[in-house]
C-alpha cells in the first residue's frame, strides 16, 4: 500500500483522542446489570460484605470510564457518579415495574424469572434506564455507546435521550427505534418493528423536539411508524399495526390499517 | 448507594433459584449444532470413536443443565435425554432438507455449504428445531433461552413452541415474528419482517390458539402482518410484502398491498 | 443415538472441503478495520513503522485466508490480495465520506467519531465496502462471511454483490435489505426496514438483474419495499415510508403512504 | 527459507499421529482435581445430582482422551476408565493423607486447607497420584503428560512410574527428582533437591530396577542424593542434607554431611 | 463411583469455608505490580487521573478480597488496607534498590529494565515484598498464596513471614528456599539453590525461630544449606557453594567447600 | 496514597520506553515451535501452502518485534529477519539431534515423540537455541525474554549467550545454570541442579569469559558446580553429583564427590 497512506493513518491514530476503551464499558455495565439482577449473575457472593464491595468496585470503574472524558463533562466526575449510583434503587425499582408489566402483558410468559434472564425487551429496557439516566446527568458518548450494544444485541434501538414512563413493554421488539425527542407516558406497549421518528432530519432541528408524544396507556402494534415532534397520541389509544400517523390522534382513537 | 437496597438486593441474590449459566447452554447449543454440521465446526476428529465421544460428552452436558432445573420437569431428566438424542437423526434430515429448500429457493445463494455457514434463517431454524423438541418434551425456561440466543444473533424471534413444517424457508429474516401456537405447513417460506401474531394478548388467553394457521406451499412476502388464532392462510396462496391480515384467505388466494 | 448415523455423520466431517475457520476471517476483518479507523483501536502504536507493519501481517493473514480456498479463485491468490490492498486507501476515503454523510444526516449525532464508534449503519457500510471489493475480484464465499458478520451484529443485511454510491447514509438500520443486483447512486439515504429486493426468487433468474436501481439524492423512509430488477427510483425522488413499490418512479417524485 | 524444508516439514505435520490436546488432557486432571478438592475448586454446585454429573461428564472426557491413542491401549479403553474412577476414592483417601503428614510435618502449616490450596508438594503428589494410576492401567504417554505437567508448576519431577507409600511429605519440594523404578515405603519425608536417581543411564537397562528403594519413615534432608537400583535405604533412618549416597544403608542409620 | 463417596465429596464441597478465588488474588497482585513497574505494564494510560483510579480500584479489589477471609482477620479490612496501601511507597523504594543491587551484581545484566523484566529473582522479592507487608498485617492465607505463585513461577520458595534487608540479591535463583524465622541484614546476595532452613521440624517448634540468621553483606553461594535457628552468619562472611552450615561462623568468615 | 508518589510513577510510566509486549514474544516463539514441531501443535493444516503461509507470518510477527526495539539493533531488521529464517532449517536439524540423544540417553524415554512432547530440558533447549541464534544476531533483550520465559516453566537457566555443542543432553534438568560465557563441546550430558557459573561476579568482568569449558562427551551429575573461566573439563570426562570445581580437570579424569 502506499507509504504516505499508512503515514497519514498513524498520524490519524496519534491523533485521535483517547476514548474508554469498549470493552472496559461494557464490562462496567455487565457487572452492574449482573449486580442488579440475579438473573443475569453466575456468581455466588461469599457475604454482604462482598456483594457491597461489588457495588463500589463498579462505582470506581465507572469513575475511571469517566475520567477519560472528563474534559467533555460539565461538572466534577465525582459528582456525576455519585447522583448516579444514588438513584440506582430507583432505577431498579422502576425496571421491576417494567419486567412485571412485560409478564402480563405477555401471554406466552411463565415468570419475571423468564422475563429478566430472556426478554431482549427487557435487556434493552434496562441498558436505556441506565444511558438515559447518564444523559440526564450531561455525560457525552457513553449513553450511546451503551445502547448500540444493547442495539447490536437485541436489534432495539432506543436513543438514550428519550423520555419514558413507567411500566413500558416492549414485546418481541426487533426493528424499533426510539427517537431521541420522544416523550413516552406510562402503562405504554410496543410491539416489533414499531418506529416513533423525525418527520424531517434536518440538521438546524438538532435541539428542537422532533419526535413523537405518545401519553399514558397507548398500545401500538408491529410495523406502527409515528412520526414528528407536534405529533401526539392521546391517552389510552390503540395504534394498529403497519399504520403510519405523522399527525395527532385524540385520546382513546383507535387507528387501524384499512385492509 | 443506601445501605438498605444493598441489604435487599444480597438477599434477593440468595433466594433466586439457580439457573442452568447461560454460558453452560450456549455451549451444549453450539458443541451440538458442531457436530451435526460439518460447516460449523473448526476441528479434525482423530477418528469416529473420538467423534462419537463428543456426541456422548454433548449428551451428559444436557443432562447436568437438566438436573440444575430437574424440579420443574415432568418426567425424570435421563428419560427426557435419551428421547431427545433418539430424535435427533431426524431433526438433522429435517434441517438438510430446509438448507435445501432454502438453497433452491434464493437465487443469490451457490451451495448447502453457504447456506449452512452464512444464512441466518438457517442458524435461527437449527437452533429452534432443536428448542421445539425440547419443548415438546416438556423442558421449560431452557427453549426460551435458546431461542433468544438465536434472536439476539439474527433477529428472527420463533417461539420455541410453534409447529413448523418440513422445508420451512426463511429469506433474510431480520424482524421476523413467528408467535407460540402458530403452525405453519410444508415448504412454506416466509421474508424479513413477517409477523405471525396475536390479535389479543390477554393474559387469560395463555393456554389457547392465538395465532394464525399458515398451510402448506404459502409464501409470504416481507413486512406481512397476519394475527389471530383463526386466521388460517389456506395452500398455495401468496400474501404480498406490507399486507395486514386479521382473517382467513382461502387457499390459492393471491393477497397483495394495494398501491 | 443410532450407530449408523454416527458413522454417516462422521464420513459427512471427513469429506466436507476444508473453509476458512469463522474466527480467522473476523480477527482479520476486525484488526483491519482497527487499522483504518483508530475509533476502533484500542492499541496505542510505538512506532510508524511497527503500525505499518501490522498491515503486513494483516496482508498476510489475508493470503492464508485465500489459501484455503485458493481451488475456487479465478485468478492467483497474491494477485488479489495485491489489488484488494492497493484499493484500500480509495475505499477508506469512501467510507469517511460516508461517514460525514451519516453526521450530516443525522441531528443527533455529534461527531464523527460518534458515528464512526456507535453507528451501526456505517459498521455495515465499513463491512460492505471491504466485502464488496472482494467480490469484485472474484473472491467466493468469503464476502457472504463478511456481510453475515454484520447483518448479525447489526440486522442490516447488504448483500456483498450490490453497487451503492459515495456518502451512502444509514439511518438506525436494523431489518434493512439490499439485494445482491440492487444499483444505489450517491447520495442516497435510507431508513430502517427497507427493502430493496427481487419480485421473484427463480433460481433460473440467478445471473439476472433482479433487483431495483435507485439514483442518485433519493432518500427512502422506513418499512419501504422497492422490488423487482426493472423499478429505477429516479433522482431526487422521496419514497415514503411503509410504501410498497414495483414499478419505476420518475425523477424528482415524492410517494407517500395514503393515510 | 527453503521451500524444500517447508516441504519435508508439512510433510512431517502429516505423518504425525494425533495425540489428545495438551489442552484437553490438562483441563481434564484439573476439573477432576477441583472435584476431588473443594479447596481446589471456585464453584458451587446447585445440588447432589449436579455434582454427581461433573463427575460423569469428566469420565466421559477421559474416555476421550484414552480414545485417540487406543492403538497404544493394552485393553478397552472403556475398561481402562472403570477402573480408573473405581480406584478414585481410595486414591483421595490416600491424599487426605499426605495432606495430613506435611501438616503435622511443617511447623509453617496452619490447616490442610493452606496445605491443598497452597504447597506444591501437596499438588505434584495428586498429580502423581493419578498419573501413577493410569500407568498401573497401562496407559502410556498421558501419564507422563501428567507429571511433566505437574513438574512445570512445581520444580518437582516425579516419575509417573514410581512406587509411592502413604503419607509421604514432600516439604518445600523444588528440584526434588523420584525416578521410575524408585520404591518408597510408608511415612517417609523428603525435601528441596533431593534427587532419587539412577546410577547408570544405559539404555538396556530399561527395564531394570536402577533406582533406590526407601524404605518406612525415612527423612531425607535437602540436596541428598540417593542413587542405585541396588541401594535401600533401610527403615527409620535419617538421611542428612546434601549427602552423596549409593550404597546401602542399615535400618536406623543417621547418615550425616561431615562439616 | 460410589454413590456414598460421591455424597460425602458433595457434603465437603458445601462445607468447605469461601476462600479468596485464586484468580481474583492474582489479578489484583499482578495489577498492583504492573502500576508499580511500567516494565510489567502493556497499557498506556489516558491521563494521571486515569493511572490514580486504577490504583483505587486495585485497593478497592484488595479489600473484597480481605471481605471474604474478616473472620480470620485481627483488625477491621478497612484498617489492613489503608495501612497496606501506605506503606506501598516505601516498599517500591526498597524494591528499586534490590533491583539496581542485582543490576550491580550480576555481569550479563545489562539494564534494570532487563532485571525488572526478565529476572525471576526480581519478581520473587516483589512478590515477596507485598506479601510480607501482609503479613505484618496480620492477614492469614493470602501471603502464603502470593508466595507460592511465585514459587509456581521462579522455583523460589521464600516464606512471607521472612525478614529480608535492604538491596537483597538473588542470583538465578531455582530452588531457594527461604524459611518463615529467617533474619536477612542488608546487602545480602544468594545463589541457586540455597536453603536456609529448619534443623528440626518438630510441630512444637511453630511458635519459636527455627530457621537462620545472615547478617549484613553476606554472600552465599550456590547450593549451600545453613539451618537452625541458633545459627547466625556473621556480616560479610562468604559461604562457599554446596557447603552444609549448622553452626553460627563469625564475622568475616569464609566456607568453603573442601574439594 | 501519597499523591506524589501517584505523580511520580505516572510520569515513569509515560517515560519507560516502549518494549516489545511479552504477550507479543511469547506468541511469536510458542507459534514458531508448533511450526517446527508437530509434537507441539493442536492445528491441522489444510494444505502446504497455507502451512508455508503460517511460517511467513509467523516471520513477520518477528519483524513487527524488532521494530519496537529498532534503535537497539546493529543491523536493519529486515536482515536480522532474514538470517535467521534461513538458519532455521539447520537450528531444527540440530534440535532432532538433541531429541534422539534425550531419547537414547534416558531409559525411561519411549520414542522422540514422547521427548519433544513431555520433556522439559528438550523444551528449554529449543527455546535456548532460539535465542541463542537471536543474540548471535546482535539482537538484545529478546534473547533473554526467552530464555525466561523456559527458565520460568521448567526451572532450568540457560543465557541465551551460551555456547552449546550437538547432541546435548539434558536429564530431568529443574535446577540446571548454565552462564552467559560457558562454552559445552557436542555430546555433552548434564542432570538437574548442575551450575556452570562464574567464580566472580565483579561487574567489571562483564565482557570477560567467566564461566567454565566443557568438553566432547562429558557428562556432568545432579547437583555438581563447575565455575570460572579457566576451568575446563577434558573431553570424556565424567563428573560426580554433588562435586564443587573450580580447576580444570584432564581429558578422560574422573572426579567423583568423596562419601
Amino acid at each position: 500500500m502506499d507509504e504516505n497512506f499508512i503515514h497519514q493513518l498513524y498520524l490519524d491514530h496519534q491523533r485521535t483522542a483517547e476514548l474508554p476503551s469498549p470493552r472496559l464499558v461494557e464490562d462496567w455495565l455487565n457487572r452492574l446489570l449482573q449486580l442488579l439482577f440475579p438473573e443475569y449473575s453466575e456468581e455466588h457472593f461469599a457475604s454482604e460484605r462482598v456483594f457491597a464491595r461489588e457495588f463500589e468496585t463498579n462505582a470506581l470503574k465507572f469513575l475511571t470510564i469517566l475520567d477519560v472524558i472528563r474534559d467533555k463533562l460539565e461538572r466534577p466526575a465525582s459528582e456525576v457518579q455519585t447522583e448516579f449510583y444514588a438513584g440506582i434503587p430507583a432505577m431498579r425499582q422502576s425496571l421491576m415495574e417494567d419486567a412485571t408489566a412485560i409478564l402480563n402483558g405477555d401471554p406466552a410468559a411463565k415468570s419475571t424469572t423468564e422475563v429478566i434472564r430472556t426478554y431482549p425487551g427487557f435487556f434493552t429496557l434496562a441498558v436505556f434506564r441506565v444511558a438515559n439516566s447518564l444523559c440526564r446527568l450531561g455525560v457525552p458518548l457513553i449513553p450511546r455507546v451503551l445502547t448500540e450494544h444493547a442495539h447490536m444485541r437485541t436489534g432495539i434501538d432506543i436513543h438514550p435521550g428519550a423520555t419514558i414512563g413507567r411500566r413500558f413493554c416492549i414485546d418481541h421488539g426487533t426493528g424499533i427505534v426510539i427517537g431521541e425527542t420522544v416523550e413516552i407516558g406510562d402503562d405504554v406497549k410496543i410491539y416489533q418493528g414499531v418506529t416513533l421518528g423525525a418527520l424531517s432530519v434536518d440538521k438546524s432541528l438538532a435541539r428542537t423536539k422532533r419526535h413523537p408524544t405518545i401519553e399514558d396507556r397507548v398500545v401500538i402494534y408491529a410495523g406502527a411508524t409515528i412520526l414528528g415532534g407536534d405529533t401526539v397520541i392521546g391517552e389510552d389509544s390503540v395504534i394498529g399495526g403497519n399504520t403510519w400517523i405523522t399527525k395527532s390522534v385524540a385520546a382513546g382513537s383507535k387507528v387501524y390499517y384499512r385492509e
